[in-house]
């Protein structure tokens, strides 16, 4: 596994929100995070066809100011609480920095932009994957 | 968006399962999956620090078997199913094919090896990261 070489991942699009510095993010979602525009590249409209309002997607985020060097943290940054393995945590900071978000679409305001309610990535996060959330037969 | 570099993602790990092809993998975990082993490379074996018996993590890999290529789908494969952007699905054939999977931790048997329940991953998935399912408060 060491030594392999690296997959390459492009962006298909930015988040657009009104956080523009991390310390305004909230942790989570439902921690009070405002709506967000999904900006989608027009090179990959064909890949939003049959979006609906209501979906509840799945949103991979490349969390572009992270650290990749740390294995351990304090979760939540509260240093009473025990290090802990990034791998047991939902840092931002870890070797791949990969945000797994829940949204539910809101509006589609232009063929390539979604509007999405609470989501706690900033301003020009870049998008790298959608999937439809439901697991059971969802995908009719 | 378009044009710019890739971010590079370095696998930490390797599935270990009984399924070794594809057409064996049912599309869910929750349809029938066997248990699998995340062997997790030892340079990240810190980032593991905490992990324990009983819990649910998300699980991200690389779909090293896709085909980028694809914008479009039936889901499921049903050709009754009408077109689908690849972005209302849950096909690993995607831009960017990153697979995300909910498991649970049911041994951990080396320090870098995490027993999990059901997952649909066939044998030599590359692992790019995992982190803790729970939403609230989770992470003490």
């Amino acid at each position: 596994m060491e030594g392999s070489e690296p997959y390459g991942v492009r962006p298909i699009g930015v988040v657009r929100s009104s956080l523009s510095a991390p310390a305004e993010a909230p942790n989570q979602a439902f921690e009070g995070a405002p709506e967000a525009v999904l900006e989608i590249a027009p090179t990959f409209s064909d890949a939003l066809h049959r979006i609906r309002v209501g979906d509840e997607l799945i949103l991979l985020t490349w969390l572009h100011l992270a650290d990749r060097n740390v294995l351990q943290t304090h979760p939540t940054g509260d240093t009473k609480l025990p290090l802990t393995g990034v791998f047991r945590t939902r840092s931002p900071d870890r070797p791949n920095p990969i945000g797994v978000h829940r949204v539910t679409v809101t509006a589609l305001e232009s063929p390539t932009s979604v509007r999405v309610g609470a989501l706690e990535a900033v301003d020009g996060t870049p998008i790298v994957d959608l999937k439809i959330a439901m697991r059971e037969a969802p995908e009719a």
